[in-house]
């Protein structure tokens, strides 16, 4: 499964030890899309991010944390990321048999903010305690305790790599410096993902650009020098370009739950166009029933194989 | 004593080391209810979180620390739980002869807030050193100052399990984004629960809760998922669901001192009905008579037994 | 001096190690006063708390450190205690003639708040570098602050603990939540003193308390318990039993200067009736010459003797 | 290499151990201008201070790391300063050619304020493994978080230096305190420049100062002592003075980007005249095409090589 | 050079070890007045807190860092003190040839505020490596943030006893509970002394006190004890015995620069007939030509001499 596409990748992480290299290798590796250099992850933090209900309740399975592991190899994806609780209730019975990400922070639903700031939930004792290959970081670019964030995030860094683990951002804009379209506008998304690479993560993830464009020192740069930006591959390909000129892995999310497949697959062929690495993709997996999650996830795999 | 329901409750927790499993089953195995999968435990803190008058003055007895240990050994509670200073008066009298829960943090009520926020009041070293079987710890989700608490959990969790020591946390929703019905509301009480067993809780505990939703995001998730929630058995059995599709140990508290043991006792039953895993009594057991205590937390047990 | 009294308030602290209880006994068994279970301390925080003026200009040759100590000594106390500076100004020179208690946090008067807050003055290695017997801290009670200090009081407790040393807390309840009046209630100081005892404090100070009943929750409680506080040693009896039934060692402060020594000694009479173990004298003691201070410190250790 | 000039400087640092002598010495005999006492060093933190589109896209071959490193080496620069991120991602492929310098913290613009904070976004221990000669850091005095600041700066530098690390310090008046034409005063630049100096950097960067004077205690010093500043390089030589009396080295930024080549080279030698003992030059550097840059570059060094 | 004085002096201090009380010695047996038991002191920490130009453009050779060592060795002083950057720019070449003193906090003046807080920009571990005598710290009693200052002054205290150096405390009192006359009333100036010397300073540093009294608790207890304070040397003697009954060394500043010798000197001599153990004198010295600085420093050390 050391495939060139593997190795080109890896060369990009060329100042890493070999246990980060490894463990970057395992997630590439695994799953129905090992060696192809693209990814699919089953990340599941909704239970503490939106509560159990919300989650769970239109797929009452799915409130056991070993369903998710099952999903996540019966799918083919390449890793399985979430909270301690979770991913404790089943790394036993499930050791080694999926790559593991332990989410290290968590936001929860029940005090409102406007500025959002995480909890640190996890260490990275507890990711090699788990058999992780990497740790996941939440960053909120745009809100007021946004340092915290980045020092705590840096700090981990540094600890998961000389642990040999990897290291996964989740780069989501908000905050009160942001208008509710700005979380998503392809300036804003670009300059999140490029923070995250320079606080050191391996793989970034962010969330679909659109083409609004926030800050008004952008407009014209983007304007001046015809950065294309009309279809969601021309977006897709800037943000990959913003990630050090695409010598980063940079995965995006799925979204809101979707009532069609086909919309949601033709989302990710623009994704895959674009030149992303791959997605990200919970609530349309683990809020339907499982074969038609494994269906779907089959679906998104087979079209970053194509694009390979 | 090693029950085959017991042995199934600690398979849930595979990924503790056998220290935290050992005492996990200590809990599960001491007291009336020893090897039956449901526990009876006596908490005393109102010393510190409501002052001793109001605590202990219908039962003066009670001021004495002693007198809860052999209360809780008299009435076969499965452990008994109280602050440092109160658990350190009698720890060396009693050594060994009911499991110890070390409350590592508390609240006083001479100072008043909207967002509560307890103060670290005990530590690993000190449950190590009185011979504890768990640490217990409060978290108040809502309030503004949760992710504090959140991450000293996750510390003293972290330090506990490392320690061999099992984590008890009592989840009590509170603070200024949520109204007083909404303490208790099921859709808040289960979210809660949720972000204890994510935060790594091996046993939570709860308030009963009642009927009322809380959330408007919730509100139609329980509709259109048809979630049963009108006796409080079903919303015992939508907590405990909640809890890691069951995987997790559950308590609930028995609230405020009752006038009447019978309807006390209705209130069990629909407990033990729902699924509960059993029940924290405090102010209904030690404000009132020894004899008359013990006689309710056996009438208690009973309800639990038959259940299991 | 192992007297069957020191045994018994030995016994309550049992899960000591020999070093605390060594120290606790060095507290008990010194001055005029050893052996009897009573205790007579002279503290001397005035010069940081109030200024060098206000503290000592009425009997200059206080402004000395070394003054303190000898007086501790011809007035047969049981201890002395102080701030740093003044400790460590004298420690050499008196070395082993008096239990010393180092005061590890300070409050001045230059900055005025309504939430007071101590700093942190003094540590564990230097109380055990000066050779004292035990470490004090003052906690407030009612304060905004209040939590910060019960937390550094646990930390610093736990560590006095671990290295033999006793932990003696000054509980002064005071704050916004709190009317002036309501510092001295009775239902405010006995809360106070539970809270000293449940954080691990072995020896509790407070001031004597007034027959007002400050909150609302407690009134009821008062009043349907019948618990007497219309004279002060009915007050001080309820006081110690909320000190863990009696099981802890609580003593009085003298408060602010008397003109008139026999209005004093008979509130000295009141408290030990009520069965106070002892009393800290510190401005009644030091403010007056130094013949009439050890006649006056005599004279209290009398009437304990007496109650003994 | 070991040139006159060079241990002239390298003097005015002998209260420090080798380790920090020879890379400072690295940083002064590296490049076109080795040997000279003078240098030009290529800073890119845009990426993560204003975002990769307006830092990179009027130049794309600039969003890879790789690009910089080779830039600084084509264009005999004496250092290359960026962060984490973009010096992790080509430390390996460059190991060794070319003198680094680890930007330890930084600002992004998504959350705006009028005090500027910097994250802490890289480490000593960083610097180490990436083969780093120095760390880089910017204070921003005037702002009302200045003191967090200077007391992280001179922590990290303490650690810095322990390890053979030399410190360079951006130091840009910024603040609620400060007018928008203050934050480049004479009088605000001069003070800057000192405040590095006291906290023990061995280089410092400031932008070029303008005539104005800010403070008012300022107005009066300035014309009795008829201290000349009307010329830049009256006024370079002014900070250079305030520098420690020249014992310490000064670089100067270049500044916003230029569209006209000559108006920058004069301020270079106008610089120069003032004694300036270097430039830091980086969006007039990689925001333009390669063989401009290199050119532009050599054009700078030739003026300082001419002056030294 | 262990004059009678002198180990008088050192008894005060037999608390303290061997290395310590060798610092004291070393401080008072350097220069003109060593073994007197008088103290005069050069402190240039002028450049941080008011910046170079108004510190040092009077007089332009003390830009040089290493005029200032010059400057106390040739004028005879005890010891030099001054902030990182200024001592370890010379510590090397005058290593040994003059006690040193580094100055461990600091305050700027480009943010304005009313409670000033020093930020922490130097180490115990630092003082050492530069072969320092003692750290020195400013506080400033009647700052809403002086508990922090406490704080941290008590824990680099007993850190830098431990390694065996002075401590030296600047006590200021200022802060918005605090009138501007205030801040050198006598009452609050001899506070603030004791405040110095409770936190364990071995030589304290006021300004000298006026006749004010400040606070409304001391009016009456200065007028009932018949404090003398019309003169200044009354004044200063009453300092003297705030200072644990003149058992602490206080030395008092020059305070603001002045035109006229003899006004100066006069000021001195009535400092030294209240029984000031020494000047500390800055911007007096620093800010005139060097010959005359000598000159006023000698004739200020002739004064203590006289009255040693």
């Amino acid at each position: 499964m050391m495939t060139p596409r593997v190795k080109e990748i890896l060369s990009w992480y060329s100042n890493e030890n070999p246990g980060v290299l490894s463990n970057l290798r395992r997630l590439l590796c695994s799953g129905n899309l090992a060696g192809t250099g693209k990814m699919v992850i089953l990340p599941v933090d909704q239970g503490f991010e939106h509560g159990p209900a919300r989650s769970f309740a239109m797929n009452p399975p799915a409130y056991d944390p070993l369903y998710h592991f099952q999903l996540a190899i019966d799918a083919g994806c390449n890793a399985y990321a979430a909270p301690y609780g979770f991913l404790a209730a089943g790394a036993a019975e499930f050791a080694g048999r999926v790559p593991l990400i332990l989410k290290v922070n968590s936001s929860d639903s029940l005090f409102k903010t406007k500025n959002p700031e995480p909890a640190i939930t996890g260490s990275v004792g507890e990711a090699l305690e788990l058999g992780c290959a990497a740790i996941g970081y939440t960053i909120y670019p745009g809100s007021s305790e946004r340092n915290g964030m980045y020092e705590v995030l840096h700090a981990l860094s540094e600890e998961a790599r000389a642990s040999g683990l990897a290291v996964v951002v989740w780069t989501y804009p908000r905050g009160e410096s942001l208008s509710k379209d700005g979380e998503t506008a392809v300036d804003v998304v670009a300059y999140a993902a490029q923070i995250a690479c320079q606080l050191g993560a391996h793989i970034v993830k962010v969330k679909p650009p659109t083409a609004h464009i926030e800050l008004s020192e952008s407009k014209k740069v983007y304007e001046t020098n015809n950065i294309p930006i009309s279809t969601l591959s021309d977006r897709v390909k800037h943000v990959v370009q913003s990630c050090f000129g695409g010598r980063r892995i940079v995965i995006f999310s799925g979204g809101e739950t979707r009532g069609n497949d086909e919309d949601f697959l033709s989302e990710i062929r623009e994704l895959a166009k674009g030149g992303a690495f791959g997605s990200i993709v919970g609530r349309n997996a683990f809020q339907r029933e499982r074969s038609q999650a494994v269906k779907l996830l089959e679906g998104i795999q087979a079209i970053y194989q194509e694009a390979k």
